[in-house]
C-alpha cells in the first residue's frame, strides 16, 4: 500500500480525492489536513463525505507517507511542495504553482511571485496522457486545469498532426459551479447561479490561458493564438468545451479522424466518438473519462470535449497520474 | 398618485417590490435606500432589476413621501418606522418588527429588546383578507412572514369553525432558496441547495412560529398547537405548505368546504382548488395568489397551500396593504 | 382595443404570448384555439396559466377580429395565414413559414413544399429593429426564430459597417429548454436535462442556419459564412449566443462601439452594456430586451447577446411588431 | 463469483444495479436483457452508462445464471419469476409484485389478478435489516419499495417498541424524479419539473401506502394507521420523509432513542445522526445509506429520515439482500 497525505482535504476537489483514495486498492490515507476545520472528521464538514476515521489535523507528518496530494491555494501549495521534497515525499500538486514553467509568466497572471522557482523547470505537466513517459519516479507533478485538460486532450493530435490551421483557435466553454471553489460569494449564491447561465473572463483574461498556450506550444512550435471563453453553468459539475479550428485548405473528417484514433485508441480515459455524435456533460460526470465528439463544418472542425472538472479536471487525474508515477495499474481507483 | 419611499431596496424583497411599484398605476417612487450600495442604480446592482432612473440613496426624505416600505431588517425596521410615524408618513413594514403583539415574546425569539414596544398595539398585522377591515386608514402596517401567509390563509376559515380539532396541528412547509435572503452563506451556496432538499428548525424552533400562533389565537380562543417543518428547496421562489389537521370526529370535506368559501369566494388573491386537485408550486410562482386544495383522508384534512415568497408572502402583499389603507383599488399593481 | 385572435394558445409561445396581451393596454383577445384542447380554459391546461375567461376553440371566427397571432406547427401556419389574408385579417406568424425568401430553401430544410409561396415575397421579416420601416400597415409579418434575433441584432451594425471581417462568423448559443417546446420526449426529460448540457445540430444543420445568413445577406452583399452551435442549456428560458467575429486588419472596440450606438441608442429593447461587461441570461428573462457585450480580444470581437426566448424570441416581439404595425406605441404592453 | 442476469437493464433502476454489480467483487452479470433496446448496448442507450461489453437480449439464458434481478413492471416480473423458479434460479424481484402478502389487496391497488398468488407467502420482504434472519438460502425476494424504505426503517424500532402512539402517523415524502421513471410524460417534462414543487396522491391514495401499513403490521398487531404525502422534488435522485408521531403521553427523546441504537448501533447502512442533527439529501445521495435524525417537539416526535431511491431503495438493497441470501459480505459492492 502506498502511504499517503492530503494537504487542504476539504475543498470540492480535497473531498473528491479523499472519495476515490479510499476506495484505491493501492493506497493509504495517512493523514489529512484542513487549516480552517481542524479536529473535525470530513463526515462533519460534508454530511455526504464517506466517513473517513481520520480526524482532519494541521500537522502533516511527511515521515509516515511516500506522496502528498496538494489541494491548496496557490503559493501555499508550492511552499508545502518544497518542505515534503526535503523530506523525500513524491508530491502530486493539484494547484497552479508549477503547472508554468516561466515564473514571470506565473507572476504576471497569479499576481505573486513564484516561492519555489527552481522547481518550475523538474515538475511534469501531468495531462496523464501526454506526459506518461516522464511521469515514473518522478518527485514533483503538476495535474493541469480543469479547463485546460478539456482543451488540450483534443488539440494534442490536432497540432502535433500539423495541419494548415488558422489562428486563433477558439475555445468556448462552460463549466459546472463547483469549478468556483466552496467559499460562498455573490457569484456562487444559488439564486445568481440557477435558472442563469453567465460568461466571464472572455476573450484573453483567464488564468487557464497561459497554461494552455503553452502546452499548445509544446504540440507544435508556431501553434496558433487561442480565444478562450468560460461560462458558469447552473450545473454541479462537469466542463464541455466547444472548439473551433478553420482550416486554410479543406481538409475532411476522415484525414483528421485518424491522429485521434493514433493517440487515443487504446487509452482507458480518452474516448472519441462515433462520427455524428456529440459530447454532453452527461458522458462524463463522476468518471474520468475524457469524451471527445468531431464535427466537420465547411472548413471549421467544431470539437465537442467534455470532462467532469472535479475527476479528469481534478482529484480523478492526479491519481491517474500517481498510478503512472508509482508503476501500478493506470486505471487503479478510478474505475 | 401615492408618493412611495423603500428603505433597503436591494434584498430580494426590495427588489421584487420596486419591480410592483414601477408598474402600479397609482404609486410614484420617489426614493429608495440601501446602506451598502448607496450610490448605484438598481440596474447595476441586480442585471435582471427593471430600470428605475432614481438612484440609491442614503438618506430618506420624509417630506416627499405619503407612505414607506421597510425591507430591513429586524430592530433597524422599527427604528426607521418610528422616524417615519414621526414625520406623519404611513408605514408598510415587510421586517418582524410588529408582527408580534408582545415585547416579550418578540425579546425570546429576536434576542433583541423592542426598539418600539407602545407601537406594538396600534400596529395592523396585514393578513389582508383577515384584516381588511382595519386596514383602511392604517398608519402602521406589518406584513406577515412568508410561512405564516401560507399556513394561516387556510386555517382562518378552519378554526373560525369551531371544528373539533385535535392538537397538534402539522405544517410541513418548504420554501424556495430566495427566502433566506441575498448575503451568500455555506446554506445558500449553489452546491449545496442544488440537487438536495433539506430540513431546517423543525419542530417549535423557527421564529415563525409565534406569529403564526399569535394568529391562531385569534381564530380562536382555544386554538390548537403548531409543529412547524420548514425545509429548504431547491428553487428561487415559492412555499408550499402541507398542512395535516386531525379532527376528533369523522367530518367530510362537504361539511368543511363552505367554511372557505364562504370566506374566500370572492377574493382576488385567494384560489380554492376544485376537490381532488392539489397545489403546486407552479399555481403560484411570480403572482401575488394563495392557492389552496384540500382533501380529506381518513379523519385527517390534508391542505396544500402554496404562496410566492417574495409576492404575496412579503412584497405582494405588502402593496395589497397599501391599497387597502389609501383606499384604491386593492388588485392595483398585482394583477 | 385591437381585436386579436390567437391560434395555438397552448404551447409555450402561446401561453406568453396570451400573458402578454391580456395585460396589453390596446388589445383585446376574442379568441384562442387550441386543437388538443379545446373546450378547457387556458387555467386548465396550465395552472400558472393568467385566469383568462375564455374557452379554447377550434373554431376561428376571423371576422371577430382585426389581428391573428399563429402559433402553429410549420405548413399549418401558412395555411391559416392565407385564410385569416383573404378574410383581411393582418397575420403575425410565429411560425417558420414565412421567414425564409426562397421557397426552395424552405422546402429543403423543412421537409416540406411551401403551402403558399406567392406570400413570400409579401411577408416583413420582423426583427423590429430592423424592420421598422417596412412594418406599418403590413397585412403579414414573419417573427423571426429566437436563436436569430439574438444572433442578427448585434450582427445587423456590424456588417453594415463594411468591416474587413473574415469567413466564418461563429455564433456559439446556449438556450432553455422552453425553445424545444411542450410535447414531451426522451430529449425535455427532466433527469436528461437536468445537470446536463448538450449540443446538437452543431456546424451548418440547424434550421435556424438559413435564416440568419439571409438576413446577413440583407445587412452586407458579401456577408461572411457562418458556423452555428446550439446547446440545451438546463434553464426554463433564455439564450445566450457567444459570437465570435474575426477582423483580418487590427481594429478596436473604439472603432466598433459607434456602430452599435448609432443603430441602438435610442431602441427601447436592445441594451448594449459599458465596455468590460458581459450578457447573462439574468439580464433579459422575462423581459423583451436584447442585451449586448462587446469584447475585443486580440483581432477577434466578442459578443455576447441575450435574450428571453419567449419573449424577445418569440411572443414579446411578435407583440411589438403589431404595435408598429398598428400604428401604436411600441412599447405597449412590454414593459 | 456469483453469475447473474438483468431483466429490464434500461429503467433507472436498471442501469444503477448495473452499475453497482460491474463493481461488485463476487458477481459477474451473465447477461442483461432489453425488450424496446434488444440488440444495443447500455452505452448506446445512456451516454453515462459504465461500458460493459454485454448486448442487450430478449432471451435469458437461465442455465448460465445463479440469480436474476426483475427491473420489470409488475405482473410482468412475477411471469418471470415463475420462470426463473422453475429453472432453480433465485429471484431478487424490484417490481412491486410480491411484497403484498394478500392477493386481493394486490389486485385492488395494481388493477391486475396476481400472475402467481401460490408464490406471496413464500416471498421474503426484504427490507434487508428488518428480513436478515429469513434472507440466507431465500429462493424469491421482494425488494421494498423506495417510499417504504424511507419510512419503514425509522418506524420499525419505534412500533415494536410498544410506545403510546396515536393515530395517525403522518409521513409527509419528497421525492427526486427519478422515481417516476425514464418514460417521458408530461409530469416529467423538465419544464414542469424544473422550478416547481407538488404534493401527488396524497392522504391514502399512493400504492405504496398498503406496503408500509403491512409492515407496520408486522412490527406491532396495534399499529397506527398512515396518512402519506408524497411531493416531486425538482431533483435526480434521493428521496426525504418527514414523519411525524404523536405520543398520547409526555416521552422523551432519551427514552425513545435507545429503541433505535438497539437495533441500528451495528448496522453498516443504517445511520443515526447525533441528537439535533437534521438529514437531508446530501446525506444520502449515490449511497446504500438510510440516514435518520430524530427531534422531539412537545410530545410530537419528527424523524426526517432520506434514502437514495435508486439505490437503499431499489437497486442497492436488492444487492444487500442479494448478498445476505447468498452468504457473501453485506457490503460487498455497496461501500
Amino acid at each position: 500500500m502506498i502511504k499517503a497525505g492530503i494537504f487542504g482535504a476539504t475543498g470540492y476537489t480535497g473531498c473528491e480525492l479523499v472519495k476515490i483514495l479510499q476506495k484505491h486498492p493501492h493506497v493509504h490515507v495517512a493523514f489529512a489536513t484542513s487549516q480552517s476545520l481542524a479536529g473535525q472528521t470530513l463526515s462533519d464538514v460534508y454530511p455526504q463525505a464517506p466517513y473517513l476515521p481520520l480526524i482532519l489535523g494541521e500537522a502533516a507528518p511527511f515521515e509516515a507517507v511516500e506522496v502528498v496530494f496538494l489541494c491548496l491555494p496557490h503559493a501555499a501549495a508550492a511552499e508545502t511542495a518544497v518542505r515534503a521534497l526535503t523530506a523525500g515525499v513524491t508530491v502530486i500538486d493539484l494547484s497552479a504553482d508549477f503547472r508554468l514553467k516561466d515564473a514571470d509568466t506565473y507572476a504576471n497572471w497569479y499576481d505573486k511571485q513564484h516561492p519555489a522557482p527552481h522547481l518550475l523547470a523538474e515538475a511534469v505537466y501531468g495531462l496523464t496522457e501526454f506526459a506518461r513517459e516522464q511521469l515514473p519516479g518522478a518527485k514533483l507533478v503538476a495535474t493541469p486545469g480543469c479547463y485546460p485538460t478539456s482543451i488540450l486532450l483534443p488539440l494534442w493530435p490536432l497540432l502535433t498532426a500539423n495541419l494548415p490551421i488558422t489562428s486563433p483557435i477558439i475555445a468556448d466553454a462552460k463549466s459546472g459551479t463547483s469549478g468556483a471553489g466552496r467559499t460562498p460569494k455573490a457569484g456562487t449564491h444559488f439564486i445568481q447561479v440557477h435558472n442563469n447561465f453567465a460568461p466571464y473572463k472572455i476573450g484573453r483574461s483567464h488564468r487557464h490561458l497561459p497554461e494552455i498556450e503553452q502546452a499548445m506550444g509544446w504540440f507544435h512550435p508556431d501553434a496558433p493564438s487561442l480565444i478562450f471563453s468560460p461560462h458558469l453553468l447552473p450545473v454541479e459539475r462537469g466542463i464541455l468545451s466547444t472548439i473551433y479550428v478553420n482550416f486554410s485548405e479543406q481538409i475532411t473528417l476522415e484525414e483528421i479522424r485518424p491522429y485521434f484514433t493514433q493517440l487515443y485508441a487504446n487509452e482507458p480515459f480518452v474516448c472519441l466518438l462515433p462520427e455524428g455524435e456529440l459530447t454532453t456533460l452527461a458522458h462524463v460526470t463522476h468518471s474520468n473519462k475524457c469524451v471527445i465528439g468531431l464535427t466537420m463544418s465547411g472548413s471549421t472542425l467544431v470539437i465537442t470535449s467534455a470532462i467532469d472538472n472535479l475527476v479528469k479536471g481534478a482529484a480523478g487525474q492526479a491519481v491517474q497520474n500517481m498510478n503512472v508515477v508509482f508503476g501500478i495499474e493506470e486505471t487503479a481507483g478510478l474505475i
